[in-house]
């Protein structure tokens, strides 16, 4: 196609052979010529501005020597992208440091740029955790125009940038890259983004202003004056919100806690499974269950692997482990719950007692923070500065204290708490009980181990101690539950038993139990396992006032988008 | 308590106290004391009875020098239960050679018990994929009674056993230890199978007798003469079924698909996350869509990853990887779908090509092919043995077959297919293209490239070559789709745009989309992924034919059970 605009076919001036035929016009021809003729004058007038403009521009770029070096890319993937196979760097102090005086490309995005005049701009570039700062200086080999351009980014756009890594003799405050600058050569807007941003970054890296949930209240941060942004307008705007370093470094600690977790499991022997989340019949009791519709009939969602779990060691499997959603339907609108979230499962055979499972769950959990603090310090550091958190206390003995729930209970006696051997323990009472094993131990993590039979599912293994307690446990991290744990019935005979004289009584021969109790019947071995919950371990690591911060895209009751 | 039986303490003679009050008896107390009297000498007679049996078997016991050495087990965890603290050894080739001629103690289960004579019993016993041949001899030792009850212990028996660990003469045919055998100097039952089974083990080690899914008809074993148990029953109780040796692999390889899979993308960088399973609103389309009751209002369970995955690109996570249910309401009943299956889902920026993404996907899956051959091996022989299936090869180059869909179609054209540019492949024709790619490229691995735009979704990025392709791809084994992936549109006017005019349309501002399409208007890299069928990859490596077997308690429209 002709690069001449289509304004230029119109015919202000007739055609040669249109004018060989001449003929006296009408009087509706004379005025339609007329209105021809008008409508051509004005055409060839914006035609005319739009010429100008063009050369005036040409006449620009001629005068720009960066004409080259700078603009908007068009849309990567579409026909006019041409690749240009240059390398791309990756930034990071050490990254920096090894390419000092050296120019490099990479792609970035924009904290914040600013023009500092008509010669000078600086930009705040991020790439990961990591930010460094950028000047682009107008010299003999780039224009003014370069530098208005590179000063007026929008904050947010994707970059590709070509500069100098200098040293400087001042450490940079603002920047993660403290000891090198960029020189920048070349600066393209990759991806432009679109102003205003629905929330700024920098206002999503300060702490919550509180605890609760749907705080609609604004609050200001004391130091910076600005307003502190409520979680729900947070959470409304997730994709911006996760942008912030300190969400990043949440997320690595998550992830970071699943592969240390299958990397411990699995050196032990255990294999990953996968068990159904869609369930026929709602197997654990039927209250908090999710019900869907599946083809004609009802099915529902699993709230835990706890039933298939233990199948599979009935099934021979040894040692198994899954990661993977539960789903809870309780209407529980507070700071630790979540109607969907992740499951840190095992289940595996033991030889004479189930204290040897719990071994294996202290030993995994010593090892995770272990390899927390030697691997993902930065990240923990991060978020704790942020929250004003102490460290988490380990055993020096490194024996994870294992504490009778008996003897929990004195505790909290002795510290003026009025309740029975018998009690489950109310929330601030775990969270008391968690302040007197540190003060007492000097862990932050503990067990509580042969609880009340009564407040335990059906299929706990009753104490050979004591027939009103029961071979469970929990385990704590900062005075608050992450893990609950037991030696499961074999026995078909005494499971059945036990299920109809629980309380509430459950049915051994309905729909959703009947398989799971039979797996009993056929040489099951003795096992225990338990169920982390891995949100809870990263809030409780970190120190952070709501579970929704360690959820990518929190479920609760009022909350299922975005 | 008294051990003594509380019918001794019956007054069948009075006791001195009574006999010094002596007084005429009514008639009354006449009959009463006869009557009396007959209970007494009943209660006597059953006593006397008790007695002789009880003395009989003490008798026994103590000319049984076994006495100590064999029998059942309390329930483990119960009051009766004494931990020994014996160890406990493994069970496999080299362990058995590590204790030749030692004893060791190990748990284990009942293949089989046979007696072969009043002074020999032989069983097979098996730990993992391990079995070993055991026999119990009678000798001085060793009483006839535990040769009797060691070779009558029922099938699927959980024992704990102490033998010698003997090299044979002849290798042992039916055990997977061929050079050693245990001889048994104790076996207990530790927890006994009740019988009969509702499926033998060695019957759900034979293979499917058909690949269809509810095929009812029982057929014979050609070389055994035993039936060949449907996949039906065998889903049906799916507990025992899972114990075969074949189950075990299939399974252990599931497992080594998603450690090979995060162990290489860790490396690269990969984060792993958790995306909801829970949503607002039906994002993709709104077909085949499980809906569920959220407190008051429906929600539905998310068919894939897709829109989050995208949406933490976004957010700025430059590549991410997530192992996780997805959730399919399609009525399909063939031997390859599943209404829930595990999805290895991936996502990643890139710098300037899609093809950067597919290099690694086709570098993923050649480094889970090889390590599955490494660390596999003995379960993948043993799953393929049964199912006669062919070695799966790989390029002798290293390099992937990567096949333009047109230069696909073309060579079906030509192999007789008859099929225009731009249509979709049936599976019959995925899988003749499978047989072609293998005949010229000798590979059963393959990617077809460049797939035409209206059969892909709204997301998918166009074509820069051809506005009738799209940036998409397929990967295949065996000539059969495990993977699906593209570059995806991250600039939100061209998304929107391409939702309204996709077939059938999707707006763009519905509220299971308009946080999706927001999230591509604040600087998104441009970026790509794909999602694999962890379920797929197995069965297709294995060559089964039916993806149920690969999963542990498959669903489908059918089945939600166990």
């Amino acid at each position: 196609m002709s690069d001449q605009p289509a304004a230029a076919d119109a015919p202000s001036n007739p055609g040669p052979g249109e004018s060989s035929q001449p003929a006296e016009p009408s009087k509706s021809a004379l005025k339609k010529a007329q209105k021809d003729k008008e409508k051509a004058e004005k055409k060839a007038a914006i035609k005319a501005r739009e010429l100008a403009e063009r050369q005036k521009k040409e006449a620009a770029d001629a005068a720009d020597v960066s004409k080259d070096s700078y603009g908007e890319l068009p849309l990567c993937g579409s026909k006019d992208f041409k690749p240009t196979g240059t390398p791309r760097a990756n930034l990071s102090a050490s990254d920096a440091a090894d390419n000092e005086d050296k120019e490099i490309t990479f792609r970035c995005w924009v904290e914040n740029a600013r023009v500092q005049s008509a010669k000078l701009a600086f930009l705040n570039l991020r790439q990961g955790l990591d930010t460094v700062q950028a000047v682009v200086a107008a010299s003999e080999k780039l224009s003014k125009q370069m530098v208005k351009f590179s000063g007026n980014v929008s904050t947010e756009s994707t970059l590709v940038v070509t500069g100098l890594v200098k040293r400087v003799k001042e450490p940079i405050k603002s920047a993660s890259i403290k000891d090198f600058e960029i020189h920048i050569t070349k600066l393209f807007v990759e991806v432009a983004a679109e102003v205003p941003l629905p929330l700024q970054v920098e206002d999503a890296e300060r702490p919550l202003p509180s605890e609760g949930v749907g705080e609609e209240e604004e609050k200001q941060d004391e130091s910076s004056g600005r307003p502190l942004v409520t979680l729900n307008t947070r959470l409304n705007n997730r994709t911006i919100d996760l942008r912030a370093k300190i969400n990043h470094a949440i997320f690595v600690i998550k992830s970071g806690v699943c592969t240390l977790f299958q990397e411990f499991l699995s050196q032990k022997g255990f294999l990953l499974v996968q068990t159904p989340k869609i369930l026929g019949a709602a197997s654990e009791g039927g209250a908090n269950v999710f019900e869907l519709k599946y083809f004609d009939r009802p099915a529902y969602l699993a709230q835990s692997p706890q039933f298939f779990k233990q199948m599979l060691i009935a099934a021979r499997f040894q040692k198994v482990m899954e990661i993977g959603p539960v789903f809870r339907a309780e209407n529980s609108n507070t700071a630790r719950h979540l109607t969907e979230f992740t499951g840190l499962d095992l289940e595996m055979e033991f030889q004479e007692h189930y204290h040897e499972v719990m071994a294996v769950l202290e030993d995994l959990m010593l090892f995770i923070f272990k390899e927390l603090n030697a691997r993902f310090k930065k990240e923990t550091d991060l978020v704790r500065s942020a929250y004003h958190v102490d460290e988490f206390k380990l055993p020096e003995s490194g024996k994870v204290p294992r504490i009778p729930f008996k003897e929990g209970i004195a505790m909290l006696r002795e510290a003026g708490e009025e309740l029975n051997d018998y009690d489950d323990l109310s929330t601030p009472q775990e969270k008391h009980l968690g302040r007197l094993v540190l003060a007492k131990h000097g862990s932050d993590f503990y067990t509580l181990d042969q609880f009340p039979l009564a407040i335990r599912p059906a299929y706990t293994m009753p104490s050979p101690s004591d027939p009103l307690l029961s071979n469970s446990y929990d385990m704590f991290m900062r005075g608050q539950e992450i893990c609950s744990g037991a030696q499961r019935i074999h026995n078909a005979a005494l499971l059945a038993q036990q299920m109809r004289t629980h309380d509430p009584p459950i049915n051994p021969n309905g729909p959703g139990t009947k398989d799971y109790v039979d797996s009993f019947r056929y040489g099951c071995p003795p096992h225990a396992g338990g169920g982390f919950g891995l949100e809870r371990i990263v809030q409780f690591w970190l120190g952070l006032p709501n579970i929704r911060m360690t959820s990518l895209f929190p479920r609760d009751p009022q909350r299922v988008v975005p």
